[in-house]
């Protein structure tokens, strides 16, 4: 993919924003864009090509928001940045003279998006590469549901360090004192030094969302829990 | 290694092309170049130092092929670009004056490999890193055998989805609906999505070679296979 | 961290030395950056963020060695550079107009070190980010015990092959032909290929340090040793 698009922009400056995500994890995907598409500067390209149903019917999309473009199969890995975005716009990747003449039916990250997103990057308009997508797929993300004493959450994501992150803004919880998360009951702290080392805390992450962690160790480990387990957040 | 290009080549944009290759799996590392060096614009400098024997007589090389650069130990790294390329040619690198002052024992890619890949992204011809060769070390590459109505063809490199990944091109085997191995017969398919999810299927992999996958899983687990496995691709 | 710095200097080289160092290792932190702080050029901004006190009061640190600048937590990761410049200077990263407007208590990479790096990078010196700091943190690192006919020694780092790297410079150790280590004695040779594949041998490794390895396989895991594990080399 580098190399197709040095081909065409052989002045743009290329980067990986991340190693990690698991192999068709279109979750991950997500959420890892969600925390940096918008800190680039404008007309910054982010290229996103975990794709499990590469060569299936799925639309190849271009994607802008608020100034970023997006570039990837139509699958749900731009839901978040979409949802966060003030403005945004899609077309479906679809002119055969903005991609490569050869198009394989298994490697769409090289033959489609490296080269759309090297056409982006030297200026070419969102509409030159094909028809507006007004519907593109979006996850199901699961909502906080507010109680009278407490927030229900979810752990949508588990970051490297085995941080359980909910998707619980610290927000709309202000004041919370305590997680319950598999019978357990969990103090909310400002930062990892408040609790001994190996000790379990909740805290705001980097996404200013609630997670769980454990201080030099996984919570994910320690509590065997993974997406989808569901946390309590009680109010003050 | 970038530190070293960057004192000698300072406005060179340096990149990653993989983090995969094993420690010293040097037919893994002329996978990953096979698929891409030519992909790349003229004038680009591949660096490979896969280098199990370094520190031993084994030449260090600078290979250009068709337009782009291999710099890297002669251990047979390189075998898949010189087999693809329109003409090569190659030399040993043995010009101190154009390498690090210092060469130690053990770390031949800070002190001999780097130095040369910056000179030569500087535009240094390729003479002055020293004399010809002519008989760079070459993999031993299994060749497809051709039978009357079938391919015999080996696995010979594992991607990192679990594809097993043969060395037969799709066009030896045009019409072909069906591949062999291990005591199963696997049907041809064109893509991972005309299969179930955790299915084992058949297709055309990104480099144009038949390869063994499982949708949203792993091939080689499923059907503990590696390098050197046999496969028979059936003729229509 | 990588957008932020684009968005403050964006005609800055971003690139990343390694994606080995585990987490909150800061040992293995300050080795890597040993390695190659001082090969860049003059200006060069490395940005080390391995922080398990993030949000806790350690401060945060901005240090020039010989002409290159370290940004990071002030929790040791610098020690090695430090000790090797030939001269160096650090200041507390106080000033709140070269940083991100709102602080997180948990990613400070992204809040202050990334802003403040991408400042230095175009040129802010370094007495505009706060006051001079005499007084950084240093890990207490392990001295060779020089003995009469041996220097004892201990493994201060493993490397992504399981070679066992100990404080013992070669210089040290002039003719030295045995290395002992749990028992075993290892003779010291020059390179891999002085021994047969998978034989245990010492060598001079790329820092200069005496080290422990197996030529194509893991002294980590041959010889069940560690960080901190005593060696012994016998002088001739």
């Amino acid at each position: 993919m580098k190399g197709v698009i040095a081909q065409i922009a052989p002045s743009v400056i290329i980067d990986d924003a991340s190693h990690e995500i698991g192999p068709g994890d279109v979750h991950a995907a997500a959420w890892a864009l969600a925390g940096y598409w918008h800190l680039y500067p404008s007309g910054t390209v982010h290229v996103v090509v975990v794709d499990p149903g590469v060569g299936s019917e799925r639309r190849a999309l271009a994607v802008e928001c608020d100034g970023r473009f997006l570039v990837g199969p139509d699958n749900g890995g731009f839901s978040r940045a979409v949802f966060a975005a003030k403005s945004w716009r899609a077309v479906a990747i679809e002119n055969a003279a903005l991609l490569r003449v050869e198009i394989s039916a298994t490697f769409h990250g090289r033959d489609i998006f490296a080269p759309a997103a090297a056409h982006l990057a030297r200026g070419t308009p969102l509409d030159s590469f094909g028809p507006a997508v007004t519907d593109p797929v979006l996850l199901e993300l699961p909502i906080p549901v507010q109680q009278a004493d407490a927030v229900e959450g979810t752990v949508v994501h588990i970051d490297r360090f085995g941080n359980l992150v909910t998707n619980v803004p610290a927000t709309l919880v202000p004041g919370a004192a305590e997680v319950h998360i598999r019978g357990r009951r969990v103090s909310l702290q400002r930062t990892y030094s408040d609790v001994e080392s190996g000790e379990l805390l909740a805290l705001t992450g980097s996404h200013g969302h609630i997670e769980l962690a454990v201080r030099d160790g996984s919570a994910a480990s320690v509590l065997q829990a993974g997406r989808g387990a569901a946390v309590v957040i009680k109010l003050q």
